[in-house]
């Protein structure tokens, strides 16, 4: 599996299932401000919320194939494995699809992982052990603390202004390598 | 930035550009069994190499659009950033494009990563810092040295074992708990 950080905002999002899992997948997407839509019979207080706030759009019945052959990312966490596995099966080889219930059907697995500014760590097993995973993540939060966030920040604005100054690109690239080992041998 | 984790097996990727950029992407791309395309006028040794070995189609001139309408992914990665970005200017929405000069184009950012077996942990400054990515990823190889391959497969197998046997749900999850925890206090 290649990891791919990928950029969701206004990407069409259809999420199969009204559950616990298709509502955390949801929260994060909204967070990348996809454009999403849930469909499914029934849908838990959260996603139901959601939907009356127009965040996401919620159609409350059985998903079809229509629904999702124009979407960019297809997340299908229905409750009956054999349905999550007919979208799988039904989507177009360039789709991304995710199968919650099966990490050998679909096509794209949905990492573990935690953001500091701009630096996101990302942990998977591929569905060997989730539970690992987020224990390696939880561990992972814990080195690089929120205090990671300013110093992303200030590495970001430095290599900035370096960019922009008069100096010989190998004098940029000293300075720049300079202050990321004063920082590596502190923190790292 | 969503990290997702793609299966990219006989999924057609076009690289535009025959540099040293290009071969990195390339040798991680042809690990995972993509069905790689690079177009450029001029490449390196490896690359033509890899091409001489049929491991890799190249073709010896410059990029023009149909070369990338139908790939799942493309890398701009040629040594003119106009070039690479009216690349991304052209790709479908629903395209993964990643310009390796400019990451504010198109969608898709690759994080420096690494794999022990099953697990794979990868570290994106999405552009701010790529030397502090490299370094945190240096530190987490240091971290799940290999011999975590070995206790991802063992996990996966009792997983697996667990799943099958005639227990209740709920002691098969007290079981896997169990492992994970015996794992975590000695190791992480």
């Amino acid at each position: 599996m290649y990891p791919l950080f990928v950029n969701m905002k206004n990407k069409k999002v259809v999420i199969a299932g009204g559950g616990k899992i298709a509502y955390r997948r949801l929260l994060a997407l909204l967070k990348e401000e996809a454009d999403i839509t849930v469909i499914s019979p029934t849908a838990i207080d959260e996603i139901v919320q959601l939907a009356n706030e127009r965040k996401i759009i919620w159609h409350q019945r059985p998903i079809e194939h229509t629904d999702y052959k124009d979407a960019f990312l297809i997340i299908a966490a229905t409750n009956d494995p054999e349905v999550n596995k007919q979208i799988a099966q039904d989507a177009s080889p360039h789709q991304l699809v995710n199968v919650a219930s099966d990490h050998e059907s679909g096509n794209v697995h949905i990492p573990s992982f935690f953001s500091r500014g701009k630096l996101t760590i990302a942990v998977t097993t591929e569905g060997a052990s989730p539970s690992l995973a987020k224990a390696i993540k939880e561990k992972l939060e814990e080195i690089f603390d929120e205090s990671y966030e300013d110093y992303v920040s200030f590495l970001y604005e430095q290599r900035k202004k370096l960019k922009e100054m008069d100096l010989p690109e190998k004098e940029k690239k000293k300075k720049l390598s300079e202050l990321l080992h004063q920082f590596i041998e502190k923190e790292l």
